[in-house]
């Protein structure tokens, strides 16, 4: 079985990390597909995809920062062009997809792991996010 | 085809590289797969799923420093809750899962390269990885 | 449906980025699958793949100076056996690996985002990259 789906989000700050795995669980149920893997990907490539905890967001301003300090806006080649190298950088080394196991219609994430798409780039009023859902 | 299994490791040290290529391949024979790709993913927030060189250990402690360098123990906000904002921050550079392809049931790992379960904030003796084969 | 081929690239310099987006396009065109996922798996330890953008060739040149950075060259333990160790750390942080769908026998990826195969100890004359198609 296979089951794609395209999601939009938009991200309200400058650098923002949006917590996505509700949406991606209602899309599984939606497709009616019990168990498989998820491919969760994000077609911007100022953007990115990670897995981590969101119970204290903290840990978006933690990651946010060190990826600042290995990235400093403002530093770069392609900043003669449009500003945004940094963002490019972050979003190289964070990648732009995850594959996820699901059982039970539901993303086999542990206690502690939400699903978010970051925007290195924004704020982007329209951020594509294509859900690929497959069982084999 | 489909197949998912759960395995179980104990890491030593607080931050440690496992390799569990050779569970994984044992995961494959039993599933009766002869090819396809295998999804290898860790439902832990302080942990990740790498493929490198295991031969010389030395890497690993290469590794390691590197992620050191870059996210500090005890410099983060998240710190104030469980003092381990540096280990989120790894694992969600390195990220949860591999996706690689396998052949004849055996990865199509190159000469040199092992999977890794890396854990950051350990010793902890119970990590699960999600095996998941699919053929399409 | 399942489909698999392996490509053959060489690269240029002792750190080069190759984009390898339409050599995928055309395997997949070649597949005779109209949808599915596409994994790309580099097997070799000091390689990776990568998304981002190739219009602006400074990007490129962006990235490497940021792993630069954050793992010099000569710094490591490993450098005592074949002197590539800032490699291995580079490959890690990048990843063998990304999966991406794909619709009408093409890549969805965004208008700024290309496939590349990064090389971080070349020159290097033949580097497989593993195409492997899927629809579940």
């Amino acid at each position: 079985m296979y089951f794609r789906k395209e999601l939009t989000f938009s991200t309200d700050r400058h650098e923002d990390l949006v917590d996505i795995t509700s949406e991606i669980n209602v899309a599984i149920v939606e497709s009616g597909m019990e168990h498989g893997v998820c491919n969760i990907y994000v077609p911007h490539a100022t953007s990115g995809v990670l897995v981590n905890e969101n119970d204290d967001p903290n840990i978006i301003e933690d990651l946010l920062g060190v990826l600042r300090k290995i990235a400093p806006e403002g530093s770069f080649l392609h900043d003669r062009i449009d500003g945004n190298g940094d963002a490019h950088v972050k979003s190289a080394i964070i990648g732009p997809s995850e594959s996820i196991p699901f059982k039970n219609s539901q993303l086999l994430l542990g206690t502690w792991q939400s699903v978010m798409l970051c925007e290195f780039d924004g704020p982007k009023y329209s951020r594509k996010v294509i859900i690929t859902l497959f069982t084999g």
